[in-house]
């Protein structure tokens, strides 16, 4: 099992404005980045509640048929999803990723803000790809977030894209 | 005249612990990263009292007889410095600017999280060359603060280094 996180990130560290706002972020989701290439690697998004609540006004549902994944302890109507695969899950991150691999996920996306802070508290992320976006936002939803310890990271490789766009891929060292 | 940052941070965009503390940056300033060439570029060093002082601990002082910018508003004791090339100035950013430039200085290098912070709300920096240490520290003196507004970014050039580090290097557009 294999868990990524795949985000873009203001160079000042913000997945969002304070609001959730992704305005700054370029048109479109920018010059393509390798997004459609990990999606196509990945077998389930995991995603807490807020995340979901912010996709669930795309049109249409953006991850077609790729299984998702929404951590919630409260009940949540995913009636609402028309044409996509989505189910509710509960419990510690050890317990989702306990769960996945079960049922022959192998690779997971984690996404949105607490919910890949609370898998990096867990030790549950193995790859990181953080893409800057050449801006400076000033305030917002920090991509990370306290950890018990320093985490070590292996750099994988940094690609920097015409439009500005610097990709940096790690992998996270378990030391224990 | 220019006015630049050269300084690393962890993954997660802290330039030291919440103590001030540096050891999670590697040993000796890490493999060669393009510091003693930019040094050799700047005509002078503004700092804040904070990073003056943690500097003054360093034997021998470390910036030899380049010239260094102490930025306070209170009275500094500057005879401490052995063999140093030290100064204080009062004012707002735009007042050490004139100063500085009509001093002839082309090229300055705003170091310190507080000073960098309050030059970029100024709008006084130009070039941002960030390096990244691989490792996530969880809490600390972050590098940017907040701004009154958005600041865009002009992406020149990002190198990786073997080591793990990564340096990408910024113009700063002013807009107005």
């Amino acid at each position: 099992m294999t868990a990524s996180v795949f985000i873009g990130t203001s160079v000042d560290g913000f997945i969002a404005r304070p609001d959730g706002g992704l305005d700054w972020l370029p048109a479109g989701g920018g010059e393509p980045h390798g997004y459609d290439d990990f999606m196509a690697s990945i077998d389930a998004l995991v995603i807490g509640r807020n995340t979901f609540e912010i996709v669930l006004a795309f049109d249409p549902w953006p991850y077609g048929d790729k299984r998702v994944v929404v951590l919630s302890s409260k009940a949540l109507d995913l009636s609402v999803v028309k044409g996509g695969n989505v189910e509710q899950m509960g419990g510690s991150p050890e317990e989702i990723v306990a769960l996945l691999t079960a049922s022959g996920a192998q690779h997971l996306y984690i996404d949105g803000g607490i919910t890949i802070q609370r898998f990096l508290r867990a030790g549950l992320i193995d790859r990181l790809i953080v893409t800057r976006v050449p801006v400076l936002i000033g305030e917002g939803v920090p991509l990370f977030g306290s950890l018990a310890a320093d985490v070590r990271l292996d750099h994988v490789a940094t690609r920097a894209y015409p439009s500005g766009l610097v990709q940096s891929e790690y992998r996270i060292l378990h030391d224990a």
